[in-house]
C-alpha cells in the first residue's frame, strides 16, 4: 500500500468568502486529482485570514499566518493557486510568498531547511495571459525556500488575449487543463512519496 | 518660466510607520530630485492605509484607496517605489497595481483614459537582485493603464548577491544611483511638461 | 502640417524568409497604422541577417548588425515585434536587445544617449500566453537604453491556454487587437513628434 | 554503493572559445560539486556550435543541436548556466530553450515525456541584478518540458547595482555562492538517484 500523504492548497483569490472564485475552483480540482493518489488535502482561502505584511514567521497582533504556516509545515504537498491581475500573481499570493521567506532562516531538528522533502505545484487562472510568467515566479520562490518541483508541475487556464471569461464560468474543464492537472497531481504524489522515503541528506 | 508640475510618490514598503524604510528614502530622494525641476510632490506610504483587496476604484467599507486614487489623478507624475521580496515587487505594490487596474474602465471628459498625459517613474530597492525584473513589471502595468514612461525612467539599488545591507543603511547614496535619479527626474519633468502642453489626441 | 516621422520595425521571428510569419504580419500592421499618422516605415526581419552574438555595436567579421543599428538610429520610432516561445521573447529578439545594450556607452553630439527622443512600441504574438511578461521585458530593456514608451504602447495577441492557432491564420484581426494597434500607433506618433519638437535636455 | 549518474552542463555565454567566460567557470564549478556525489559530467559551450533558430529537434542543414540533444537525453542531470544581459538570460540560452521545446512532442518507449526522471539545476552569473528572474524562467521552461527541480536548485552571483565586475575576475568564490553550489549539487544528485530508482509512473 502506498504511504498516505497530505496536501494543503492555498488559494490566493482577491475575493473574500463566500464569493465564488476561479482560484478556489482550480485549487479544489487539484486537491481532487491528488486524492486519487492517496493524498488527503484541505483548502485555505488566504484572503479570509489576516496575513500581516512582513517577512517574519509571526508578525504578532492579529496575524493569522502562523496557523497557515503550521498547515504548510504539516503537509507533504503545497498546492499554490493564484489568479492573474495586471499579468501578475495576486497581492494575496505575494503576501504568502513574503511570509514563506521567513523559512529561509528556519531549520528542522537535523539542521535542514524546514521545507525540504516537500513538493509544490502551481495553479494559475486568469481571463487572459500571464500563466507562464507567474508559474516561473512561483517555482523560483517556492524552490528557493526549499520546495521541490515535480516534472510538469503547473496547471493553468487563460482565455484568448483581452477576453474576459472566468475559469469558473466555463461550461466544462478544458481537456488540456484536465490533462495537465492529472499529470501534475500524479507526479507530485509520486515525488512526495519518493522524498518521504528518501529524504534529502543533511548538509 | 516653466509650467509648475505635481508628483505623488507611493512607497510600497511592508513596514508601517514610524519604522524607517529604504523605499521611503528612495521615494523622498526622487521627489527631491523632481523639485529641482519645478515639481511639487508628496509621499504616500501605502501600508499605513487600508487598501482593500479587489480591482474596483472603490471597494467600500474602510477602503482608503479612493484618497490615494484622487492624489494620483491630480498629479502629473507618479513615482512608484517598491522594495524587493523574494525577487518580486512587494504585496503592497501589487495591491496598488490591482487598484490601478480599475482605471482601464475610466475615461476623462474627452473620452480618453484617465491616466493619459501622466508620466511614471519606477524606484526599486533591495538587499540583492531583482530590480530589472520589477522595473519591467512596473513599466508594463503602469503603461497599460495609461502612463507614459520617460527615457531611462527607473532608479534602483541592490547589494551584491545574497548580501543583506539595506539601502537606508548605506553611508551615502552611491554615485550611480544619484546619477540615475538625476536623469529620471529630469526626463520625467521634461516629458510631463511636454505632454501637458501637447496632450495625447482623442481616439 | 505635421512633422514627417520615420519608423523601423524589427520582426524577431525565428523563421527565415520567405516563410510566412505572424510577427512580420503584426509588424506590418503596426507600420500601416503608423502611416496614417504621417510616419514612413520599413520592416527588418532580423533572422534573415547575421546578427553576431556579443554586446558591441560592431562585432566585426560577417556581422550585419551595424546596418540595422544605422536604421534604428535614423528612425524616430522603433516597432519591436517578437513571437513567444516557451513563454519568452525569441532568441532573435534577445539577440537584438543584447546588441542595443552597446548604446548605453554611446552619446550624441550634445552628450546625450544616442536613443533619447526616440519612441518604442512593442508587439507580441503567440499561440497562447506570455505577452504581458514579454512587453514588460521589452519596455524595461528599451527604456533602459534610452527609448520613451508612449501610453498604452503595446499590442499583442495570444489564443486560449495551450491552443495552437497562429496570429497569421486568424480569419481577421480581432477587434481588440485592431483597437490596441490604433491607440499605440496614434500615441507613438504623437509622442515622437512632441519629443522631436522638445528634445530631452542635456545632462 | 551509490548508483553512478551523469550530467551535462550547457554554458550559454555569448563569447566563443577560447575567450574566458564566467558562465563556463560556474558550470565547471557545478560539475565539480556534482562529481563529489558520484556524478560524471561534461561541459557544452553552446555558442561554439551552430544551433539553428527553430523549434524542431533537428532543423537540418548545418544544425548541430542534435548532438547536444543526444547528450541531454543521455544525462541524468542538466546544469543550465547563463550570463545576464539586459537583465535577461542570453540569446544563446533562449535558443537552447527553444530547441528543448521540441521535447514536448516526444515520448519514451513507455509513452512518457522524454525528459521525465531527469533533474535540472540553474546557474546564473552577471555583473549586477537579474538572477531570480532568470532562475524563474529557467525553472518554468525546463519543468514544462519534463525536468524536476531539486530543492534550492539554483546558484547565482551578481555584483552590486550597476557594477561591472565579472564572476571570473573575483579573487575567490564568495562563501555564499560556494554554499549554494554545495546544496544544489547535493540535492540534484540525491533527487536524480531517487527518480532513477523510482521513475515517474506512466500516464
Amino acid at each position: 500500500m502506498k504511504t498516505p500523504l497530505t496536501a494543503v492548497a492555498i488559494s490566493c483569490t482577491l475575493k473574500p468568502s463566500p464569493a465564488s472564485s476561479s482560484s478556489d475552483l482550480l485549487a479544489t480540482q487539484l486537491l481532487d486529482a491528488l486524492s486519487g493518489h492517496g493524498v488527503t488535502g484541505e483548502l485555505v482561502r488566504a484572503v479570509d485570514l489576516t496575513v500581516s505584511p512582513g517577512v517574519d514567521k509571526d508578525m504578532g497582533g492579529d496575524d493569522q499566518w502562523p496557523s497557515v504556516r503550521r498547515r504548510v509545515l504539516d503537509a507533504d504537498i503545497l498546492v499554490f493557486v493564484t489568479p492573474t491581475w495586471m499579468g501578475q500573481h495576486s497581492s494575496v499570493a505575494q503576501r504568502v510568498l513574503e511570509r514563506l521567506d521567513a523559512e529561509l532562516s528556519e531549520t528542522d531538528a537535523r539542521g535542514r531547511p524546514t521545507l525540504f522533502d516537500k513538493v509544490a505545484v502551481a495553479g494559475i487562472v486568469g481571463n487572459e495571459d500571464g500563466a507562464h510568467h507567474i508559474a516561473a515566479i512561483l517555482f523560483q520562490s517556492l524552490n528557493d525556500v526549499g520546495f521541490t518541483i515535480p516534472a510538469q508541475g503547473s496547471v493553468y487556464w487563460n482565455g484568448e488575449a483581452m477576453h474576459t471569461t472566468d475559469y469558473k464560468d466555463l461550461d466544462q474543464t478544458p481537456e488540456k487543463v484536465a490533462s495537465a492537472m492529472s499529470t501534475a497531481a500524479k507526479n507530485a504524489a509520486h515525488l512526495a512519496r519518493a522524498l518521504k522515503a528518501q529524504e534529502y541528506p543533511v548538509g
